[in-house]
Order: structure tokens, then sequence, then C-alpha cells
């Protein structure tokens, strides 16, 4: 059974699916998946949520889905809070004055008129300044300071991304005047990162921004003099009352409607500095070339359902949006692709046991693809969390190789050259591996009680 | 004699002067070429020419040489045309309207109030642009592409280089608008290269600038698109009437003030969009470091000149107000550094004969250091051609690896954080060498008939 189904799946693939055997009927790799990332940001470039560019993006993806051949494409609105960028500069004032490049986080309010002038006060990562007194932060600009380790599963992007993501309200709620974060990246570049952050319950909000990484080792360095440092800075992002936004949808229908739903997705919004391609137009593209790798081999058994989620970025209304409206929708298998494009390297299964025999078989024929079992249950992402909580939905994570990835996230450098095709092909191949073989599995798939 | 001019050489210098022999008595690395490097990019940050950063940058230096035990520690003032940068952005306005991140050229002119609005008409290089008749860029903005090749020793530049030096007077000439090029760079980040140009007699000066090198290829994939490409341009760079610059000099003195001067340089001023780590801090940092070396080991028969060189970057100025002070002052060596802080791999003498005496000492002590001898004459640049011009010193030129130089030159990115101390240190060791060898040569040194 494992050998024949994916014999069958090889069909599918760019890449023999055996190692050190050349599959001599192994179709050439397409170009979809490079098309599409190329389209989107070339002809719609950024995308923020909710705003007139990520319409424009909605109205795109409809005519290239079904252009490609999709059936039932369709948008499903929502509606959410806009948050949009204004001017934004920093500069040190005193004792050595120079410009820096900052840029403003998600849900930052706008400096006063003329900008804001106050002396720093520095702290080397979240938790000295949750130990901070308030007398030592009131009125003043805070800087917080961190050393992000690079690593294959991104994971130091949680652990160092709690600065972004509660630096401000902690600073807030001790009195600072504004908070500048290093950019939570791994690269050397004077390209800041943005990101979203959420105001806590009664905090004021105040001006938030994140310092590029060069930038805040210049700042690092100014205040090891000793001098006391005062900055003027300008942010005038702002909250923008509420807009449109939703989900483009599009499907391979399935022999048997009965059987089930596979949902991949990716998100189509992008933060607006860059143009979004390896965030994530990079996991649009290879979840849909998988999609229409299977649909190319005649109509499979299971429905695929593949999703832009929109507006990802601010906070996940896309995927809180279809979560809501597909509840009561069958899943037997859930996952998104949104970090970047490079290799796959491994994968995670909530499928309960990973021995169960769907599972097995997706992990052995990825693993000429150079994909091991990940340790731990599948998580998805933000997209894919909300329906697989509310349904209990089977989880599947394909981890890519995040090394660079922290490099370029969430900068102006998120651009179409940072795409290596080879890695992308490689994504392409894996997703289509598993949906050849969960849209084709013969058994009954239902949802599972999640790992905790 | 090679020999013992050798060994007394290696005494000065941080890595062993022979390659698989330890030289016991070599002294640890110092520190001055980092201090140098860090503390102006720190301590004054940009430099822009003949603007209040450039004198902070001057009394900065003066201190720091006298703090270092130079002698006659002094500045010698000039005045020459200034230009400003301004506000400045760019924005495809159809058929995908989106931003692209776009920096004035140096004696750009600028746009309209408002900005200017205009169609683009692409060409693909130089030869292109000369070839095109007068209707076909008439009141349209011009953008000229390129394809740089990464070279070890940055000679594509030369050539590429052209396009930035003399396309916005053929685009004027023509009748264009207004030309954005493609940045004069090897890198693929969303910051452009600025870099000076100046006017052909008898043009009309127009907004000037360049594209980072990721947008000139976004450009690139929407004008493939075929439809007319408009763009919104904002470039307030412009003239601002004359303004004080100057040269900073400090001297070892020699024993013998009749044996002649050996004079090595760098610029002390910057583009004002990095910190000008790279260009040129480093090569003040290098230079400065190897004197204090030598300054170290007793007094030399010859003085050694520092020149820390302003107003390099917009034409030169320092470097032709240097030679016309100077044009009296017997200079047996001229030299500088300018190239970023990769290791040096190659040497090039114009002393005539390369076999002479002097010439051959300093190649065979290079030669450790994993230099080798370059084909064709020194030719110095834009600082000590002017002195070596006019007196017909002999020029030594200690070729930097500049495969990375053009990713980062004239940008934002020139930052310290691109600094490798390793290598910064072998050019410490490489320009040690020589200030060893000319300063203490037994024979009598002259200027030389320049080759051709």
């Amino acid at each position: 059974m494992i050998r024949s189904l994916c014999a069958s799946a090889s069909l599918l693939l760019a890449a023999p699916l055996w190692a050190g055997t050349t599959a001599p009927d192994a179709p050439p790799a397409d170009h979809v998946a490079w098309d599409v990332l190329e389209g989107l940001t070339t002809e719609v470039g950024q995308r923020l949520a909710a705003t007139p560019a990520e319409a424009r993006a909605r109205d795109w993806s409809v005519a290239r889905l079904k252009a490609l051949g999709f059936a039932n494409v369709h948008v499903e609105p929502f509606t959410m809070p806009v948050w949009l960028r204004g001017a934004e500069s920093a500069e040190i004032v005193a004792p050595f004055p120079q410009k820096l490049a900052v840029t403003a986080l998600g849900n930052s309010v706008p400096t006063p008129a003329g900008g804001l002038t106050a002396e720093i006060v520095a702290f080397d990562g979240l938790e000295a300044l949750k130990a901070a007194s308030p007398a030592a932060v009131r009125g003043k600009i805070v800087f917080v300071n961190h050393h992000m380790a690079v690593q294959q599963d991104g994971g130091s992007y949680g652990e160092i991304g709690a600065i972004r993501r509660t630096g401000p309200s902690i600073a807030s709620a001790k009195g600072a005047a504004a908070i500048v974060i290093r950019s939570i990246g791994t690269d050397h570049h004077r390209v800041p990162h943005t990101g979203v952050q959420n105001w806590v319950n009664g905090v004021t909000p105040i001006p938030a921004g994140a310092l590029s990484v060069p930038d805040a080792e210049q700042l690092a360095r100014i205040l090891e003099r000793g001098k006391p440092v005062t900055m003027r800075l300008v942010l005038e992002g702002h909250p923008a009352g509420t807009g449109p936004s939703g989900n483009v949808i599009a499907e391979v229908p399935g022999r048997d409607p009965t059987a089930g739903i596979v949902l991949v997705g990716g998100h189509l919004d992008s933060w607006d500095l860059g143009t979004g391609a390896i965030d994530d137009a990079a996991g649009l593209a290879i979840v849909t070339a998988a999609a229409k790798r299977i649909m190319a081999a005649g109509r499979p058994l299971r429905t695929i359902r593949v999703v832009w989620f929109g507006a990802e970025e601010p906070g996940g209304f896309g995927g809180e949006a279809y979560a809501k409206a597909h509840a009561s929708d069958r899943h037997v298998l859930v996952g998104e692709s949104d970090s970047g494009a490079d290799r796959v390297w491994r994968v995670k299964l909530s499928t309960g046991d990973p021995k169960a025999p769907l599972a097995h078989r997706i992990i052995a024929a990825l693993s000429p693809l150079g994909i091991t079992m990940g340790e731990g249950p599948a998580r998805g992402g933000t997209d894919v969390e909300p329906i697989a909580a509310v349904t209990g939905a089977p989880v599947i994570d394909l981890g890519q190789d995040a090394s660079r990835y922290f490099d370029i996230h969430h900068t102006a450098d998120d651009t179409l050259d940072k795409i290596d095709p080879a890695q992308l092909d490689q994504n392409v191949a894996a997703w289509a591996t598993v949906l050849a073989i969960a849209a084709n599995a013969p058994e009954t798939l239902a949802p599972v009680a999640k790992a905790p």
C-alpha cells in the first residue's frame, strides 16, 4: 500500500521520490509557483491588510486562480481594524547628531506634531525592561537591545519576538514616552523589521518602532560612551478605523464530497515595506502549485481547498474569519506554508499516532526529498490554527529552513530576488506529495483529539 | 639587503612576514585601526563634504591624531560647492501602483514642487541611451538598466559607473525630464547607491537618481509587461552655494628633512546615507595605524605624512587643494587606501622600473602577506592623483579585494558591521611594510618620469 501510493505520488513530483533511483516518468518542473510569486509581487507589490493594495491583490488572485483552472474561486469578505504607516525617522540629537533607520510597529500611535524628543533609557532584553523601575523609564524613550541567534527552525523568533509583541505594553505601563526596539532580525542591513504588537488592556498606546540591526548596534555603541543620549523620533503610523479584507478560496473538487476536505494555505496580505515575496507570496505559490499538480493528474478522492488568507500580519483576522465560516466543514488535514521558500527539512503531523497509516505513508514519501520527521506535535500557524482548534482537524507542518528567513522577514528587503527557484520547487514537490497521499487515502479520515 | 630590511619590517607587523615561519618577536596586533574606524563612524557618523558634519569630523580628527602622538597636526581649509540631499521618493503610478526605493545622485537638481510625473523610457546600458533619438526621450523619465559583474579588482565600476557619471548629461541633452539609473552596485538590498555625477557644459541639469538593485529589477519586470509605465519622482537634493571643507594633515617626522616625504592617505568625507565605514573611514584607519607602527618603532629616516583628505566624494576637491598647496614638497612615494577594508591582494608600483631596488624590496616584503605584483602602472586614486601629476612622485597601489565592496559602496549599508577586523589588520600590516621600507630606504629617492 505504501509503495503503490508513493509510486502514484511520484508522478506528480518534479524530483524523483526515491533517492538514488530515477523515475523515468517524472514530469519536468512546472512554473506555476514561480509565475504566481513573480506575478503577485510584480503586478501588485505590497499588500497591507485592509488597504486598496490588498483589495487589488484579491482581484488579481481571483483572476489567476480561475485561469489556473481551480473550481469554486471566490472571496469571503470580512472587516477589521486598519493600521497605516506614516512618515518615520529617528535621529540622535546629542551627544553625536546622526540619523538612524527606524520603522513603526503595527498598532503604534503617532508621535506629536514635530516629533518626540526625549532621553534614551536602554535595556538588554525583555527581562531587564520588566525589572526596571517606573522612575527610570518615565517620560523616556525605551530602547531594547537583544542578541537573536540564527536557527534552522527559526525558534529564536518565538523568544526574541516577545520583545516586539509585549515590549511596547510593558514600556508604556512604566510610563515610557515611546519605545524603539532592535529589529527582530538576523541581518546587518539598514532595513528595519516591522511587525505587529498589541496593546495590553488598560495600557495607553505609545509610539513604537524598530531600529535596523546596524542602527541598534550604533545606538548601543553611542550609549557605551556613558553620556546621556537624546533622540528625536517621528513615527506617524496610526490606526485608521475599520476596512475590508477577505479570504480568497479555490478548490480542486474531489470525487467524494463526503470524504472531507484537505486544506492548504498561505496568506495574501503582506507588510507594506517590501513586496511580500517570502512573506508570504511564496507560501501561496507553493501550496497552489502543489494543488495544481494534483488537479493535472486527475480528480482526487477528496476536495483540496486552497485558501489565500487575508490580513494575517496584523493579527490573523483571515484565519479567524475562515474558522468562523467553516467550523462545520469536515476538514481531514490542514496545513499552511508561511516561512519563505527555502527547502523543507522537517515534517510534523498531529494525527495522534505518528505510526498511523496515513502519517506513516506521508513521512515515508517525504524522506527522499531530504525531509525528516520532527519531534513534538504539529501546530500549524496563524492561518490554520483557528480552524484546527474549532474542528479538531489533524495538522501537518512542513518546516522550512529558516536560517536566512529572519534576515528578510518584515523588511523592505522582502522582494522576489530573495527566492531560490530550486528550493521553491522542493517545497512544491513536498506539498504535492502530502496532497497526493492525503487527498487519495482510501481509508476514512476524520478529525482527531489534538495533542495537548 | 632585502632580507635585513624585511626582517626589520617584520617587527612592525601584526602577522608574521614570512608565511610558514612564526616570528617569535612579532608584536600583537594593536587596535589603532579599529579604534579610529569605530570612533569616527560612531561619534561623527556620516560626513557629507562641506557640511557641519564634515566640520565635526575635522575637529574629531585633529583631536584623535594628536592623541595618537602625530606631529604637525593641522587642517588646511578650502571652499567648494555644496550639494545637499532632500526628501526623495519614487512610485509607479501605472500600471501597477507601488513605491520604489530611490536616492538622488550628487549634483541632481530638485523635481518641481509636488514631484514630477512622467512616462518611463528604458535603456539597457549606456550605449543604448546614447543611440536613442531625442524624440523617444523628450519629456520622459529615462531609466538605464545594466548588469554589473562582481570582480576582485572592482574593474566593472569603471565601465558600468559611466552610466552614473555621464548618463544624466546624455539624457538631459536629449530632452529627458529626469533620469533614474539602476544603482551602480552588486547587492540585492533596498538601499540605493548614490554617487557623484557632473553636468557636461551647456547641458541643463535635471533631477537624477538611482533605484536600488531590487527596485531596478522590479521596474524592468513591470516594463516587460509592455504597458506604458508612469512614475512619480520626488528628488529634492539640490546645490546649496559654497561651503568650507579641509584636509587634515599629520606627520611622523623623519630624521632627514631633505630625504623627501612618503605620503599616505584616505578621505575623511563620506556620502550621507551610511556612516562611511568602508568609504573611507577604513582607509584613514589603515594608513594611520600603519604610520603609528612606524612611529612606535623609532624615528624613520624620512617624514611620513598622513593626509585625511576632505571632500573626495563630490569630486576630489581635497586632493586638488593638497596638490595646489604642496606642489613644491619633495614627495618620494604616494599612495592611498580607498577601497574598503578587505584584504590587499595585489601591489602595483609606478617607480618606472619594477626591478628597481626599492620596488623589488617592497614587492618581496609584501609577498608573505599573500600580495602579488600586478600588471600595469599604479594610478593612485582621486586623492593622490593630483599630487602625483604635479610632482611626478612615484605611486603605490595596494589593491584591496573589491568582491563585496560594491555591495555596500555609497549606500546606507556602509556601516561599521561590514568591517572584518582580520582583513583590516592585514591591510595595516601591508601598509606598515610599505612605510617601513620606503621611509627607511638608504638610497636617494626622487620623483620619476611617470608611466604613460
